[in-house]
């Protein structure tokens, strides 16, 4: 898998030393992948790093290990560290009030393939949305592959991560923001009216955006299909809704 | 690189009489890749049937092929077979006309990701397009991650490939067929009228649609643009161009 040999070349960690540092050094470390079995001190330590830093601890087996390594040398732990830092909701709000414009904010439900997320943080950029929610647990995270087909658009527009997307939606409803998830069983967007400060929601491929952050939503949108199969790429789902928002906002 | 190894796979063919085979087979075969210098009789004769299956005969190094196979007996050939067939422009037509509805093309300009162009054969099946058209050369073909990538849409889209892009745009015009590209000095999509018999044009990822081939469109429609990086990325900017062909066409 493409994604695989990104991680290996640009953003894996090997080995229990190199893992330490990277926690010192406070580096944002996505995933801590440990062998099965190891409990000694110093991988406990490091799973404790890992839990404090927020970070997933994912027990393997070393065979996977193994696969995974590129010096042969992983001593039983290997990093994932995020290409890009993470930023906080508060940074996105922040950066529609310094516009003074109505927040514009993509909400990803589980978005696993990394070309997708970068895809869609690419599009957010350049529809002017002002930043990109991702939940922390089964999802992507801003590996090298997701950096780079975002073109250049992680370097402008903020992503956040979560831990509860249902509940940081009812946060920002608090705050005034609507919610627009896409759903095949939703309304046709063309008849919505999408122009206020405005969260769009895009749900995992194939299994769509998830019940409890559905039922979070206030309006549910659908794209007419007049096709033969289920549904689109989920990055041009998010395309095609967002850019009926930004029709929408246009012409108001 | 993932299409490389789909290709390996799924859709390569080693060796001087496994390729013969392919031909006598009448496998659509999008390429044959032989070995610099060799000019003996069997390989002259296999590159004279891809000339008149029309497939790309590619003259490359001995180590290209080395790494390309996965037998490790190549013989000085392999020929890379098409995982769909392809249809022709005449099938996309009657297609149309069996439906009762104005025609509705996507024309590809040199896409080359294996991924964008499965995206975008998905999204002309789901936005109710008669089928897709792409050029023989310097694009990617229907292989197998292009298969996948189409979610299905290859079964149902015909793809047909043609030589010169322009002039099948030169014989659709005279059918009564506007063509429509998407291009950032063009007028802002929403202020166009798309909804005739309509071709919609999308250019290589990076370079964007030729010159030539751009000449030729009815229309330049630009999708607004309100972020910091240059461009969306092809199958998103298919998607969103032509759902506003869908938007229009509806609400006519």
């Amino acid at each position: 898998m493409e994604t695989g040999t990104a991680q290996r070349n640009e953003s894996m960690i090997e080995g229990r030393n190199a893992v330490r540092e990277a926690f010192r050094a406070e580096k944002t470390i996505e995933r801590l992948f440990v062998q099965e079995g190891l409990k000694d001190g110093s991988v406990m330590d490091l799973i404790r790093r890992a839990k404090k830093a927020d970070a997933l601890v994912d027990y393997v087996q070393k065979e996977r290990l193994d696969q995974m390594s590129e010096t042969g040398r992983h001593q039983g732990v290997i990093a994932q560290i995020a290409a890009y830092e993470y930023a906080e909701v508060e940074d996105i709000l922040k950066k529609a009030a310094d516009k003074g414009e109505a927040p514009f904010i993509f909400l990803l439900d589980e978005i696993s393939d990394p070309h997708n997320l970068g895809a869609i943080i690419r599009t957010a950029n350049l529809c002017g949305a002002h930043g990109v929610i991702i939940p922390k647990r089964r999802a992507v995270g801003l590996t090298a592959t997701v950096a780079k087909a975002s073109a250049g658009a992680l370097n402008y527009t903020p992503v956040a991560r979560v831990n509860n997307m249902a509940r940081t939606i009812e946060d920002l409803k608090k705050q005034g923001i609507w919610f627009v998830c896409a759903d095949m069983d939703g309304e046709v967007m063309y008849d919505l009216n999408l122009t206020g400060p405005m969260g769009v929601v895009i749900g995992a491929e194939g299994s769509g955006v998830g019940r409890l952050v559905k039922e979070k939503c206030d309006f549910v949108a659908s794209i007419p299909m007049k096709g033969d199969i289920d549904s689109l790429n989920a990055s041009v789902a998010a395309g095609v809704l967002a850019y009926e928002i930004v029709r929408q906002r246009m012409k108001k």
